[in-house]
């Protein structure tokens, strides 16, 4: 692919070709034989907002040099997930890193404005449910999404939930994580007509088994507009949310 | 056990009963033996008020034996569970017998007056849930329990359920019945503070695996207050119901 | 709420509503009392468009009556999921009815016209997928959207999927169904720009386990953007593709 | 909420209160919005006798302040469950805490007396079962009950539970806690004609996979009577058994 | 092995056997290669006493072959494990059959004289498990075993179990057949000091799934001497208890 | 039971004891009560040959109490199972003690002489299994049988248990130990005409799902003979060795 | 590709390509963009010998267009799997079908000559994996290759299985097809040095769970050579052998 | 078999052997007796390339003492999986020992020659699947084959995958390792034409459930010529590949 868009690239930079016909080009032609717009998922994410590195069995050099070429790429926000804090401190002596040690998340440059359709709900079922809904929420920020928490509103008190139905009803999309019986998606779907996104935390002991139990009670919610991704899966939930929350027409 | 074992010791001592007559007397008593009070339990329920035959693998000439047998003790309400509609039709040429379908259940003879603390609430979470909670209902019905049916209340749906609080308020005990994601029991049990018998439904498809999801999921309950029993056992959680309805003080 | 409650305590305060009747219309409306905007999710979908009946457990003679109530509210489209054959014929008697069998689906009036951001392709692995393909896009078209169906474009013979690159690129939201190994969704995610939806289905057989080699796919999925709902859901999934290629500002 | 609104009204109505204040006053009192009576579960356990703070996850500072407000409330008694040994050291050196080192229990001030309608049993299967059985006794101890313990009468030792009939015979509710097979719950709730809580316990190895084993077994009781909680869930067995034992009549 | 080898070395040494034909006698005789004295189990058990066929999967005329076969090698006892009632309806006609429907078991021939180290004790936790245990107690009986029968002797009435103490004691082996909680072969291994063969049912419903809890309950047992057989396999438990209770002294 | 309660009959019949006596004496003497054999197992197994203490979960000092009681009472070989090498070595200090760490076993005293029906042979998979493999055979040594160790014989090279035809078909009976596939047992059983005793060892990795594949794999076992004990249950499958081993006329 | 293909063809029909240029053409160059030489698996097998088709879910009629279209591209030999007795009545009259009611496999043709490196061994563990092997089997000399089929040798019989020691060393792959215990694939996959390929099947009771027991099984092999296909995937086994039969050095 | 016992029948008939001698050696050379080529699977692997020393378990006295004699048999090249970094410090005093540590590999002696009908590839869906990939790789490389690794080639980024179709292409066996949702094995099986080994990793999280997710997805492959080993199991797929690659024409 290399030569083939560097050579659109040079046309472009020339003056060859327009800036609207090289879009074009390059969306509608494939990458290398393929032809699909999207790269590589988790290094260019909605170019201009801010670019994710998965930390998660990567040494601190490795971050450190992939930060490296990232920021000489003009790219001014970076989100590393599963960043441990080992490798944090490291980071944070030559990085302006905030480093979340909860949702083991660690984030160099300035967060973006919020922009979107609307807000997102980050809402939890208890306190131990916080590191993965740090993940989703502080993911959906660094993407460029006004974000709202809503913690510890488990179904078990429902009137902490029913508290908040101002943020719920404006809500754009709304992510609900819970472990145990992980009832609050269900709740949550079966209140608001937006999107909702449950996320089965391993939040439990005995009969929760690591998240299966609130996973399967979550992909049988009766309440439509509840999709599920995978067990304590924070990250993923903000990615999707963020795409909800940015969708647009299609031209 | 004493007072009966006590007799024939006192028997033997008095020479009024033979070393070897004591010998089979208490050989042959077995749960005197044993000496607890419940002696069969499926037969004799709370004497006086209902007694209950579990229909399940026996022709409708063995309940009809059984049943005869009991009237001849002079037991007037009889509870027939598990009652296919075939024998329920043969039985019914010979007994008064009104028989419920969906549930399953006939009872022969007349409903007792409802006693104890208060009222058995039956909510479940959809319509489907309804065979498994008649199931329950009635049992409570006959054991002498009012019973307040609140069916189709789920929590994709959650106002049904809150335009009830007064009858779950003043619930002595409440039976939640749901498949699927299960969610109403610990919902339920977040607002009442009374005893909640949490039935999971075999109703649902996919991820539900025949009840699977909403047994994990009440038992996962957040909710204190909520025990659990075997998926689609009306009979159980009804039968638990009346025990927890009529407590009383043990002298 | 506000607005109700409002106006309900300015007529108590002006004398033109008495405490009595104030505390019985806050107690009879109970959702009003808890104030969200989402009702009753199966009867009232995006009010306008069309509305759904969910078919299963109930007689055609209760279908009926349902459909009646709501062409009587003018409701122009309604949409009856599982519904039997049987069922089918008989409303069909009376009702304009459009019947898919495959995908247990009715139709009564008019399919409204294509609305939303852009289309909602809706791929399946094989040919086997397509009855749960149909509830999903049937599901999609009768509230309103655009749906491109691309059916047998599984893994197994991946140019069949890369042939219709376009339609994947330009897509809204895509709905992607497959049993056995359930790998459309990851190969679909990591191939476009968009929210996926996966839709595991039953077909397969051995180590299948109806469905759940999909589903645990699909939940492990290394491509963003991919979120799950229960195996064989195809209606949920169209439901939540509908919503999110009608996501507008919220004001 | 009767009684709460309806004093709103009278105040709007008699001009003591504007709209606008009454309006603030229902929506910023979310529960009275909901009207049931039980508020916050894990803190305000029948007042007057015991609070419960459940400690799993919360630093010793935060259990400090949580109990100096209790306190300041007038709390005598509180319950501090999932504590560790660790937190347990730092508050004993502020509070009079009696730390139950195998139960992970603190409890902080004077037991209450007694009180209900009968004993708590509370059983186990074996030695290993003590831990979980402790937190089931001394929750129910510090709500307010008198608990027989009768441990290690496993049916591998049938006898051990047959020498303890008076105390079975005479109990109001019983717990029965078991790993391995469980079949204590079955026995017990076959001999004795009240309430039996079933804690399956994640004790044993190999098959018992961490206490599925033991909860399948109770679940799957022949005996009625018996419902279950979720694995090592003493807590939870200890707070529905006090539940049951202060049954009174509903008014 | 050895003698007949022996037997083909010395027929060589002395010229009465060619190699070729040595080589040839070795080769087509192969479990003699082997050297092992069990030679085709389903076919030859314990000579003398009886045979069995396992009827499944095999039509009337295939059986009737077999037990021509044997007839001819002077069988006089044959059993046929799962055979439906249409082959034994057919088989009947021609052999002097003894078919029980229940266990799904046909017995030509007499019975044989019970011998062994004592009594064999088959015993169910309900009265659905006898068609298991019919199929075990047949077994044990044709292979020349007196069998006694404890049905319905559940620990939901443990009482039941204990008028049996006497047989119990007495028998030489137990067959414990149980489905639901399966709590049974536990409780009767705690008991008795004899070896206790557990059968898992498939009877139940709900979280029994097909005889997993029985099974899983058996195998968890807490008491020695018990040891499990595949859910549902009659015939197995009755032919190790057969041979447990012919146990001699190896020479 | 009958000797006993004969003689308190008697006594009081005599008039050397009274009633209230008598009535202590059945009421404190439990098991008697009931009337079985078998006392305590895991305390007096075969009285006279050697003793059991379950080791796990007890300190040294109360293995030490109860190993110097058992002496008293003129025990001289006693058995600890699941003995860690941190309390061998203290108990090591007082008893002569021989701990075999691999098998975390403990024997006190003297081995006894081999008695028994013939000899018990012990065969494992793979030399992984050699731990429970270990327990098993000494289990069964300390409780007075001749054992044979097979080790390394699995079927994965199968020439290897051929090679020990001559030990499999004298056994008495066969303990056989695998992990992974557990196919060694099938084998064993389907060669020999004893009974097997299958120990699936939770040897493995991957799809062996920590014994549960071999656990399967042994139930489902085509070989009659073959019954099964719990995933790393040596000392349970060494004691029904015994047992089996020991089995003698019952009169 | 139809263009592009129709090209290279139409250049070879008037002279202007050699077949060589066309052959490299097609394989070195993509299908469309992908580039791939296989390009629709289920219907183009090893063009010249013989095509499949996958007959379940598929009417008479379609099967019967597909194989008309095959026909007239010249194929002479036709598969069909998963073909019902129905459709193969119907298909019978216009083909010279050859149906095989077991293995639900229809051959439209003439079977090639074998070919290959050598045969193919189709083991069973017993009579009722017959139908499963049937299919591997088939669709194996379909492929074109010699298959010597060894049915019921399983290992509860051991000697069966090696009185064919002389077809199993001389294979060159090897199919092992078994339920319940799934013991067969381990100890042939210990006895030969070609590749073994094991098939689950479903045949079986209990805890064989639909072959999740063989499956387990095979997979956790220790014999090395040892892979694994579905449960009941006889195809898939025969298709893979094939290939591997069919090995020759890539230039 | 053949030619060794009709030389010693020979040796018998022409006096130079006894018969007790020629009895013996029958007895003593027991693969003999049963007459199969592969004699001690994981030491001797393709004699004269390497042999194989499986060193979990193992100490590093004892792999040393097993590498003396292979050395001393005149091997050259010795592989030893699983070796812990500790254990290869110490051989590697000793012998000239390459250690790779991810793979946990040592290799002692040089690497032979690659042959072989082709490549074999080895591809991961992560960077995380190497460490079992470089175990499949070297093992493969060890035995004689020319191995090409395609790391990081998931389907969640499907064109780093095309972009190296011609190695995929001019593979003789495929090696396809995946965590999560193990799609990449069905999307290699779908693109080529030559044997592919699925090998299912424990990578990942949640409900990846240990690598069952792989596994699952592997096994329900739709792509023919796909087969699966055991989760992890790097050295079995290399074993097999090395196989197929080396498959040539049976006698």
């Amino acid at each position: 692919m290399n030569h083939e868009v560097k050579a659109i690239l040079e046309a472009v930079q020339s003056g060859g070709m327009s800036v609207e016909e090289a879009l074009l080009k390059i969306r509608t032609a494939p990458y290398e034989d393929i032809g699909f717009a999207k790269v590589d998922l988790h290094r260019q994410v909605r170019q201009g907002v801010a670019e994710v590195i998965y930390g998660a069995g990567k040494t601190s050099e490795q971050i450190d040099g992939i930060a490296d070429a990232m920021k000489k790429n003009g790219q001014e926000t970076i989100l590393i997930t599963r960043l441990s804090g080992e490798a944090a401190k490291q980071l944070g002596q030559k990085h302006a890193l905030a480093y979340h040690a909860d949702a083991r998340i660690g984030i160099i440059g300035e967060m973006p404005e919020p922009s979107g359709l609307g807000s997102i709900v980050v809402a939890t079922g208890g306190t131990s449910d916080i590191p993965v809904a740090e993940e989703a929420a502080l993911t959906a920020e660094v993407l460029g999404n006004k974000v709202i928490r809503l913690y510890d509103v488990g179904v078990a008190g429902i009137h902490r939930l029913f508290a908040h139905k101002e943020e719920l009803m404006q809500a754009s999309v709304i992510i609900a994580l819970a472990g145990m019986e992980g009832a609050l998606a269900s709740v949550i779907g079966g209140l608001v007509d937006c999107p909702v996104i449950a996320v089965p935390t391993s939040v439990g002991y005995g009969a929760s088994f690591g998240g299966l139990s609130a996973l399967l009670s979550m992909l049988n919610s009766c309440a439509s507009g509840v999709s599920v991704v995978n067990i304590d899966n924070g990250f993923g939930a903000g990615y999707l949310a963020n795409m909800i929350n940015h969708m647009e027409e299609v031209k």
